[in-house]
């Protein structure tokens, strides 16, 4: 790192729907990334490169997604977060900001991720959550679908939940826990893992629904995760469900 | 009516944000009235002219919108509203639809509104709720602003709470009754009434929030109304906390 300059860590919270993905894309769409620089290249005047903890796709929504960067300004870390408000868009917002360690990474330094998915099963959907849950009709056993998600809990090869699409150099990750809930005419799942493969929990969502409409026995998820078979587990569930909660380090 | 015609009542949802009002606007500009008769332009096949209860501002949001139309085509009035779910855009929905009187007209046979406008008083208000709720923070006397509305149900001549920009016959209504009720970190006014002047919901709430701060004495609101002076209400609050919940025949 240069001598004056200094890393900060950033918690932001973002409404996918607009966005198309977390990642700069070289033809210059609209994502979070390029929103976030802009932003503090606008506050800092100079140029910034963001990293972010994930590369949340197109219509993925976060509460507690983590970003850091480096600045050559003196502006106070914890002050970056209030003060940039006035230059993000309304669908982007900054919690807070800390200074980072100079070897604090977003992404590599994670070492754990909660992540939340929340289907609406109201026979009549309420339009105005049309972008924020997604809608599931139909009857769902929910003991079923916890059933179906006991057996991916531990360390194990998530290959058969994983997408193509990028780079890992292993599929092996850490579940250290995966619920289901009922609240009120929604569904919410809750996974807490030491990381996530590329789609990893659309396709978790997408599979343990076909349990949960009995189109497939719970147990199969064990011999789907052991098969590291991707095209035995279910459908990728849609994006406008799904939100990157908390990222741990 | 022409003979075969038909009259059709629907009753629409939608969120105001991507509007510009429910207005069809010689400009062009996207409305809820011009998708909607795209939408039953393309379902029906035949020009289709849409007539509306109430006329909602850019960014006002409707759950119980209704509007009328006729057409020359044999379909059953109750199939249009799930008929036409596939031409409409995301940010409307069809609830239901059926036969109307010859007679019937959606905004002069009216005989009652019910509006609702929501406040997120939460200290951190989630990005979420931007597009549907206003936010407003700090203190807020809810005993205060209940006073402040008492005055002003009843029949009155509402001049005082009306922007200009519209023509009306009379500026006298019959308000049947005027709630605000705590929901959590929420605050919601609910207003029955036989009908309402341009912007006077908005203004009404913003009137109360003054009320609510301290800036105002609850019981002005009664000499406000005997005034006839729009100058003297609070300013109009922002369109985005706006619903259109019911409208009575």
């Amino acid at each position: 790192m240069l001598s004056g300059s200094r890393k900060v860590k950033l918690v932001v919270s973002y409404e996918g729907t607009a966005f198309h993905g977390y990642q700069k894309q070289p033809d210059g769409l609209r994502t979070v990334q390029s929103e976030l620089e802009r932003s503090l290249e606008e506050f800092l005047g100079e140029k910034i490169e963001v990293f972010g903890a994930s590369r949340t796709d197109a219509g993925v929504h976060a509460i507690g997604q983590v970003v850091h960067f480096t600045t050559e300004k003196q502006v106070p870390p914890e002050k970056v977060a209030p003060a940039l408000r006035r230059y993000l868009p309304p669908d982007i917002a900054a919690t807070s900001s800390e200074l980072a360690d100079e070897n604090f990474h977003a992404r590599h330094s994670a070492r754990g991720k909660y992540y939340m998915y929340v289907i609406n099963r109201s026979p009549s959907p309420s339009l105005f959550l049309r972008n924020t849950a997604t809608c599931v009709q139909g009857t769902l056993d929910i003991s079923k679908m916890a059933r179906a998600l006991e057996p991916l809990v531990g360390e194990h090869d998530f290959a058969a939940f994983m997408n193509k699409g990028t780079y890992t150099s292993t599929t092996v990750r850490n579940m250290f826990s995966l619920e289901v809930a009922e609240k009120g005419s929604f569904l919410v799942f809750t996974l807490h893992g030491s990381g996530f493969l590329y789609k990893m929990v659309r396709n978790i969502v997408g599979t343990a629904l076909e349990a949960g409409r009995g189109r497939m026995a719970p147990e199969a998820t064990r011999d789907i995760l052991e098969s590291g078979d991707r095209g035995r587990a279910g459908p990728t569930a849609p994006p406008n469900g799904l939100y990157l909660v908390k990222v741990e380090y």
